[in-house]
């Protein structure tokens, strides 16, 4: 802390924690293990064997990312801000403000993900925090994207986690003022199956303190103007959310997943997840958890194992399965696409959602186009309705596909994984792609890279 | 590993890790404690008192920096790999490759940093890395990250980082191939004093092995594709550097430092980074590292502490200085700003860089532009040349504008900060920014939104 006196800090705020990452090793403590038994009950519900390679260690990855994901619940302001306020000389009061003494200090575009406490799904935050500093001190940098990410890691709301950050900070530091803007996304079901075509729910919230606490007070237009020249536009008019409704996409009645109503939900998942809420350190009847478990088992329950093949009867289509035997002269054909159909999955290793857009390309007669969005899609949203990983996904569709369109099929799958960004690495931003290639275009580079080129064209690139 | 033989796994893979962030807990090791040691003779060759305020516990920062930048050296692909590769049927070879065998799986985006090996500044990659799974085995997407991360947390040059990720996925996943595409930033004294008028020094190196072991490889085209679909242009024909040239400014004979030669070095100073080197577990006499110590020690001569005040005899700038004493008509004047001067400082907290823009705003009489430019950016160098927190930076400028442009001035500084991105929390992307407000700034919200707006415009918003 410096040379600022201790007694700055004093009962308001929280003492004991472990910063940085959990200690998760391989030792599992009773918590670890009773969440792993909780996670084997979804899976059974999901219809799964716990025992298939694939999901041998889901249930111990699953505990140990909840755990981690929810570390704020064990971490506290104090240790975070204590050591890193530093003695700064202001300005004179009377001739202005400058950093240090009255000058704005403000952090724009710190990555962050957060837990949503209606159905348990990771959402992305993208943070803006700024303070006033008064009593000649300033805080480390870092500590602004510490404590915030203290309070991101627990079961949240974005309205509530902006405000518990801006509370934690003014409490922390004691300035004259903490402003906190976030733009959360929040995953949906796929664009084609939502109500409002978007693979993402966005929200934008505030919250101030101190000289911020008045939302009209001219020093939210500095700080909103310093987030404007980074091209981050917030209409402050409507950003407050005192509607009390949530965001969470699961809560809205117009999505209606595969299990339509709680009422055929097994009570046996609903309890497991109750039981993983209460280990993580939260009360499962505090009243914007209930109903949680149900809306989690829901979410799940689109990606239960179905063990039915895919029907595929009447479905040829005519033409198309002909040219692929050479029965139509080579120079005739084209290479056809369906481009960025949507996807949702759920990854088999870690429980959490995998999403993004399906490519497919195939050869078809020139001037010949076949109407088969729709079946691709379909085909697309077969396999992704259940527990996957990218790699078998791609093969899946491409293996259906080539039955379908001749045997020269090429997939791309391209996804964001929840998984990346939301446990212990949170590479923000990073996106995988997966190839499957058959018939003529594994031999084929042109056909490949038309193909390939006609993606980047629909990608804007 | 899943149902695969664990025997894949053999002599060539390392043993032992500490998986995660390292164990730096309040308890110094000795390691830790020796650094702390060189540190200080580091910060009293740049002529300040280690005990002042802002610097007590700058050596123990550092030297946590170090050794978590450097932990890659602690860590084995071994332990990453193994418990991560699944099986995952793929399709028969004579059909065609698919997403689990043969198939392409790319991670892009991925955001890491390393440490130059030839001046210990941290630098920024951006890695796209990618593998042809064979033997119907696949690894955990994740897993291409951490390994990646194993590399880069070493002392490191991007072609090498390349070949060493290339290798180490290739040894442990036994894929038909590995890809790897890195683009690596580098920083640099300020543009105003650089030869090419750029904050970053820019390269992009590839490597490949097994199926990507031919440049010319078809299938290095469907790489380059999926990297294009994501806007990412890498052109492959001139990205292997084999010049042996380090691209590293520090090596440029183009820029010259406040410490002109080598032979002016304080020797304890160059002796105490040669020790820190050899404690974070490097050989101080590896090839590439000769020099490392004295071109580390000139990077940190440009923030020498001279204790001279800034001279500014002579600079007076007629009719602005008494327009501001409100000799002219209010109606008259209006906001000028000087926008985007560069700036290079040195946190002295971490004693790494910090740098970015200032812009500074007056008022001056309607029709009358002071050619003031060159003299604010010699004020912007002056305070950015030492140990300096941003928030002092900011104030310290505003202040010696004041004295010079009349008393209403207002100073934004916007700032990356090495520390964000290189340290513990990694916040690639965020940015801070601070202001300082003087005189009818601090009163006027109009004055100072018209000129934030100015920022906002200049950085085309």
């Amino acid at each position: 802390m410096g040379a600022l006196d201790e007694g700055h800090f004093d009962a308001e705020l929280e003492n004991g924690v472990r910063l940085g990452c959990l200690e998760l090793g391989d030792e599992e403590g009773p918590d670890t293990l009773a969440i792993e038994d909780a996670v084997k009950v979804l899976l059974q519900g999901l219809g799964e064997d716990v025992n298939r390679e694939g999901l041998k260690k889901t249930p111990l990855r699953v505990a140990k990312a909840f755990l981690e994901g929810t570390r704020g619940y064990r971490q506290y302001v104090k240790d975070i801000v204590q050591g890193a306020l530093f003695p700064e000389a202001g300005l004179d009061k009377e001739i202005g403000h400058a950093g240090g003494a009255g000058g704005l200090v403000i952090v724009r575009d710190l990555n962050l993900f957060s837990y949503c406490e209606s159905c348990l799904l990771p959402f992305q935050v993208k943070c803006h925090v700024g303070y006033v500093p008064s009593g000649q001190r300033v805080v480390g940098l870092s500590k602004l994207s510490r404590v915030s990410d203290v309070y991101a890691k627990r079961l949240q709301d974005p309205q509530r986690l902006a405000d518990e950050i801006a509370s934690a900070l003014q409490n922390g530091i004691k300035p004259a003022g903490v402003a906190v803007v976030l733009q959360c996304l929040h995953i949906q079901y796929p664009a084609s199956l939502a109500s409002n075509h978007e693979d993402w729910v966005k929200i934008q919230v505030t919250s101030g303190s101190g000289a911020f606490k008045d939302e009209k007070a001219g020093i939210w237009g500095d700080f909103l103007s310093l987030l404007k020249s980074r091209g981050i536009n917030i209409n402050k008019s409507c950003t407050r959310d005192s509607t009390g409704k949530s965001w969470c996409p699961s809560r809205s009645p117009s999505i209606s997943p595969t299990c339509s109503s709680f009422g055929s939900m097994n009570p046996k998942m609903v309890t497991a997840v109750t039981s993983i809420i209460q280990l993580l350190g939260e009360d499962p009847s505090r009243k914007e958890l209930v109903g949680t478990p149900s809306r989690f088992v829901k979410w799940l329950m689109n990606f239960q194992n179905t063990n039915l093949p895919m029907k595929l009867t009447g479905c040829t289509i005519h033409n198309v399965d002909s040219l692929s035997n050479g029965e139509v002269n080579g120079e005739m054909e084209q290479i056809c696409s369906e481009l960025n159909l949507p996807f949702c999955s759920q990854c088999e290793h870690h429980l959490l959602p995998f999403h993004g857009s399906v490519h497919i390309g195939y050869f078809c007669r020139e001037g010949f186009s076949p109407s088969v969005k729709s079946l691709l899609q379909s085909i697309v949203h077969f396999y992704g309705s259940k527990l996957q990983v990218q790699e078998r996904l791609t093969r899946q569709i491409a293996e259906t596909v080539s039955s379908l369109l001749g045997g020269d099929v090429m997939v791309v799958v391209e996804a964001y994984h929840t998984c990346m960004i939301s446990r212990g690495i949170e590479k923000f931003g990073s996106n995988t792609a997966t190839i499957a290639v058959l018939g003529r275009f594994s031999t084929d580079s042109v056909a490949r890279s038309k193909f390939l080129d006609s993606i980047s064209e629909a990608n804007g690139w």
